[in-house]
């Protein structure tokens, strides 16, 4: 057995160890943990701030590329929302422990399920520090223990905040083996983490879309994993045209990084002469470096429009399947709504689709057919997000079908099992 | 591409494309097609029977073992059963379009989940043809496209099942690879079935635990599996004596074969001199075949019952790991509740474990702390079952912990998506 898997395998040991403890802790001891680790992370602030500028430094002299750079400091800010999180995750509503569908069954049995926590988590990520503190708040509160494995560019940051982690589950007597952060940055460690099932129970990775689905081809965990946001916005025949030029701008041009942005606008035939200028001028009006990727008829159409010829270019096959995250949208004309689902449903990347329609009947269709993990009427898809759904915090979102779709909060950490109070019955 | 690599691809991406038809179907029309499939099959009876007889002929030329031979033959009975069977399932409520947790968010979007199918269902299964036809059944009321991969050694039977099915489909005008039964025995199939993500959504294995354990090794689809049922019954001190004994006789002697039988025994020490030997021997009247494989302690209490001698012998370390699926039954005595629940959190399989006691605060402790899918007070684990549990069917069970856990009906072949009714909201 090489070091690492060693290593590892200890690492799993003690985190499953730990996760039957953080199981039984009740809503109280884990809130008051998140507050003890509150404390300790205040109290730590120049340590953690001076292990992070050791790191951007490293970083620096290895030449990471600007946008990773970014990520990784720990501003003022970052480290005010660290702690405001730690707060906010203590406010929320546990999961753990909730009894519902109780039922009596025919033998006399009376049958209902209880949400419990998985087990272990394992979460790897890349550069942003604040991870940890997050993905480790969320998972005490679910009662789950979890593995860190951040990025080798933030080892520093990463042991300095776990040192206040284990702070304050040592503060108030629980296992320091619930959060532990990895202390090696052989990336054989990963390989280790998504294979261990024994030890692990879900991996959750956040990462670029090649991380991501190296993680998935390996893993022998159950992997909670977020690929593209390859998201569209159809505006129908009967839509309201205010309404859909206000919310294209939103979609497109709110936030370009997110996953929730809209990648492509499909119009309506019917309507496409008259509502593509105005929808097309508006989100260029919003972002003067905005492109736009056009099929042939969006084309015909717009190169009428002074101001848009030189924002504009023939779209591509690849643009159908690509998530910008950038400012470029792609617009194809479609003969109508069959067609905007089956584009939806072919191209995109089951994450999040909009229509806007006034017509009650298309509403309800695309609701139905359309096979994503949000699905809206009449709305931004940037709305797509665990705090807008109310989640209250998010581990993550999820394009798979399996478990948890769509925005993950504290109940993707979880799972329900049944539950019997019996009266000595036996099966005849 | 090989030759199968590429028709498993075809069949692939025809459930593909008939799972885009299935999930618009509705209610009446999937139901419609059920009783169809049954006027088929009704009719096509003897042809049925037919196929059989050929499998079962070259299975005895080829020395298959009898409990396979017994598994593979469709007797009267059985043939009865899958028609009731597509009666029942015809009858179930409707999963799919259900909509529940709508509520408004403080951005004004109303925001609410939508239950759906999965997409396309992979079912690999071994000599059972019965299994042909329950599966394709709660798939398509699922709304579901499924691609049933039988046992070679069913091959004629589950060719004549499949030709019914169409059928069936074609009757109401559903496509007919809604449900397509894979016409190769080659076994580079099933790898072929259970790594093209593209194509399929779910695998459900079932069969002996080497096929599953490789099934889950190599799958890239994410897979409801069923490992072990090492399920334990834990006599506490405050229990009703009687009451144990009636349910530890239902627990382990009413079938062996079932995965939800008890195969270990824990008694606490402060009543096991006294509990021990009544219960022991009410099992050893049920079934004079029994083995009793008793930890040290045990073996001192019960050799001075008479009648036990000769049932009776020394458990080894492997026996609190093993799945006996036999009339024998593994005895320890713990010194109470803690030990209990540590050794069927550590031997069992987290399948379904149950306290005997009439002490409240050790029934909510055995209730939350044992990780088991289905965890029961003061009743046998032989409840552990769909129908038990009222489902109405079961496609498995699961012993995972993700999407579906414990026995899996329709709703396990669903997911829930998030839906917005928006108003013209964007995000600020």
């Amino acid at each position: 057995m090489t070091d690492t898997k060693h290593y590892m395998q200890t690492v799993g040991q003690q985190a499953r160890a730990a996760s039957a403890i953080l199981a039984k802790a009740d809503t109280a001891l884990k809130n008051s943990a998140l507050l003890a680790i509150y404390d300790a992370l205040q109290q730590a602030k120049s340590q953690v701030l001076a292990a992070n500028a050791t790191d951007m430094q490293n970083g620096q002299q290895k030449g990471l590329d600007d946008a990773l750079l970014d990520r990784l400091a720990l501003t003022d800010a970052r480290f005010e929302g660290m702690l405001q999180g730690l707060k906010d995750v203590a406010m929320l509503p546990d999961p753990i422990g909730e009894v519902t569908d109780m039922t009596f069954r025919p033998s006399g049995i009376q049958l209902g399920k209880m949400r419990v926590p998985l087990g272990v988590v394992g979460m790897i990520y890349e550069s942003r520090p604040n991870v940890t503190i997050e993905a480790a708040s969320l998972a005490l509160k679910s009662g789950n223990a979890i593995i860190l494995r951040g990025g080798s560019e933030a080892f520093y940051s990463n042991q300095a905040l776990a040192a206040c982690v284990k702070q304050g589950l040592q503060a108030v007597g629980l296992p320091e083996a619930a959060v532990q952060v990895v202390e090696t940055t052989d990336r054989a460690a990963v390989g280790e983490l998504i294979t261990m099932n024994r030890y692990v129970d879900v991996i959750v990775p956040r990462g670029g879309k090649s991380l991501i689905e190296r993680i998935s081809n390996e893993a022998r965990v159950p992997v909670i994993k977020h690929l593209d946001g390859n998201c569209h916005t159809f505006v129908d025949r009967d839509a309201n045209l205010t309404m859909a030029t206000a919310i294209c701008v939103n979609a497109k041009t709110h936030r370009y990084g997110t996953c929730n942005t809209m990648e492509t606008l499909l119009i309506d035939s019917q309507i496409a002469a008259q509502a593509l200028p105005p929808i097309a001028s508006a989100i260029v009006a919003a972002d003067s470096a905005m492109q736009l990727r056009g099929c042939p008829k969006t084309l015909a159409i717009l190169s009428d429009t002074a101001e848009l010829t030189a924002h504009l270019s023939a779209a591509s096959e690849a643009d159908w399947d690509t998530e910008y995250l950038a400012p470029i949208l792609a617009i194809k004309v479609v003969a109508d709504i069959d067609e905007a689902i089956a584009h939806i449903n072919t191209h995109g990347s089951h994450h999040t689709d909009a229509i806007i329609t006034e017509n009650y009947s298309k509403s309800l269709t695309f609701m139905r057919e359309v096979d994503s993990s949000s699905v809206m009427v009449n709305a931004s898809t940037r709305f797509a997000d665990g705090f807008e759904y109310g989640l209250g915090a998010e581990i993550g979102i999820s394009t798979d079908k399996i478990h948890a779709r769509g925005p993950v909060g504290l109940e993707g950490l979880t799972s329900q099992k049944w539950i019997v109070f019996g009266h000595g019955e036996i099966r005849q």
